[in-house]
């Protein structure tokens, strides 16, 4: 199978977890779409992904899937053995929405907090912003934090007593406010003592050597 | 179970058809929160969901489960016989992605025209909006739209040969679209005529009736 995707990128960053965790690494092949200068919006990637975003997973029969749940979903099946998205009806629907609220609250935030109140890919990819919007984005991903540090006060991780598809969405949150320079605030500790301890994972600390594109500044 | 829902909600609606399709309705009891009186906002249901939304399932251990996705993966896992979100990994994936796409490209950005650039649920709900925000994702909507009728020129369901949950997320962003008036652009045969076919299921005709609250306008 084929990766398409950019190096450093926090949704990227969710799939090469995931990849990790199930110990895929090996079978998957990096194509690297450059976002600094918008290839994502470029006619021949949005054939593989209408959405116009990354990662998107490309099977050997040529099937194109995008969405890093769906790839999630779709790597943690393939041996018949998940471990990232549940087994049990009650697992496999506390993970998907806190994952889900991880999107909302925290990492889709930032996202659009970072294309539409801050430079973001620059002038040639960000066609249209809406700052204000972008700013109200800001602020709501503060509260996510604030949110989910409170669930971890009382669960070691994000949907409960195991390591998740939902802990790499907030990975990939955290990711994306280190990138657009929104730490969590002091005061959410749980929080930053749950982010230390996910970045000892061999999955989370190698994420990004697993594919640098040459001459690519990591 | 408990459902925490609005009878003629578009996001309530894909959980009542995904309870439907599955033969569950009569496990279900409905407890209806009024969104036009903003209850959703109230302190006694964030503490249900934080993003307050509906729908939220509550399981007789006391879990709450929100967000549509994360609702039907339960529902569907219940009898170990899933019909709606996959049975291979590759069927888990593609469902998964046309889904998401579902709402990203039609339902949600119709949530968002309709709560920022239409007085919404009214003033005393829609404390902030941004019409402008809100223009631009009716337009994207649109464009939804397209893309949704050209995939359904070359399959007969979202997903491809079967029913799935990513058909349900479509049927939502209708129901929405007629909602706010947003009717499917004449040059969309293909969505059309599988909109029509979608509203023969039983679980599409009859999710409305599936429980009305006492007093209420359908
Ligand atoms: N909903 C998508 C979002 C992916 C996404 O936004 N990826 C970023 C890369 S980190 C992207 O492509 N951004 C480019 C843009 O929005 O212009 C997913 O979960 O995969
Ligand atoms: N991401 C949520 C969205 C649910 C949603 O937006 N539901 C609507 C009801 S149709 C709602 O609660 N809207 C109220 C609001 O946003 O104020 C899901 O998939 O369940």
């Amino acid at each position: 199978m084929k990766i398409h995707d950019w190096h450093t990128g926090p949704y990227p960053a969710r799939v090469r977890i995931a990849l990790a965790e199930k110990n895929l690494q090996s079978r998957a092949r990096f194509v690297s779409v450059n976002l600094w200068k918008g290839e994502h919006k470029q006619a021949g990637f949005l054939a593989k992904n209408f959405s116009g975003t990354l990662p998107v997973l490309e099977l050997d029969d040529g099937t194109f899937i995008a969405e890093c749940t769906a790839i999630t979903e779709y790597l943690d099946a393939l041996d018949g053995a998940p471990i990232l998205t549940g087994v049990t009806p009650r697992e496999k629907g506390v993970i998907h929405m806190m994952s889900k609220r991880a999107e909302l609250e925290l990492l889709d935030a930032i996202s659009v907090y970072f294309h539409h109140a801050t430079p973001g890919l620059g002038p040639a990819v960000e066609s249209y912003q809406n700052a204000e919007w972008g700013f109200r984005q800001r602020d709501k991903a503060l509260r996510g934090m604030h949110y989910f540090n409170a669930v971890l006060k009382n669960q070691p991780f994000v949907a409960g007593e195991v390591f998740s598809m939902a802990d790499i969405t907030v990975i990939g949150g955290l990711i994306f406010a280190q990138l657009v320079e929104l730490p969590v605030p002091e005061e959410c500790g749980a929080l930053q003592a749950w982010y230390a301890r996910m970045q000892e994972r061999p999955s989370v600390k190698n994420r990004v050597a697993m594919s640098v594109p040459t001459g690519a500044n990591i």
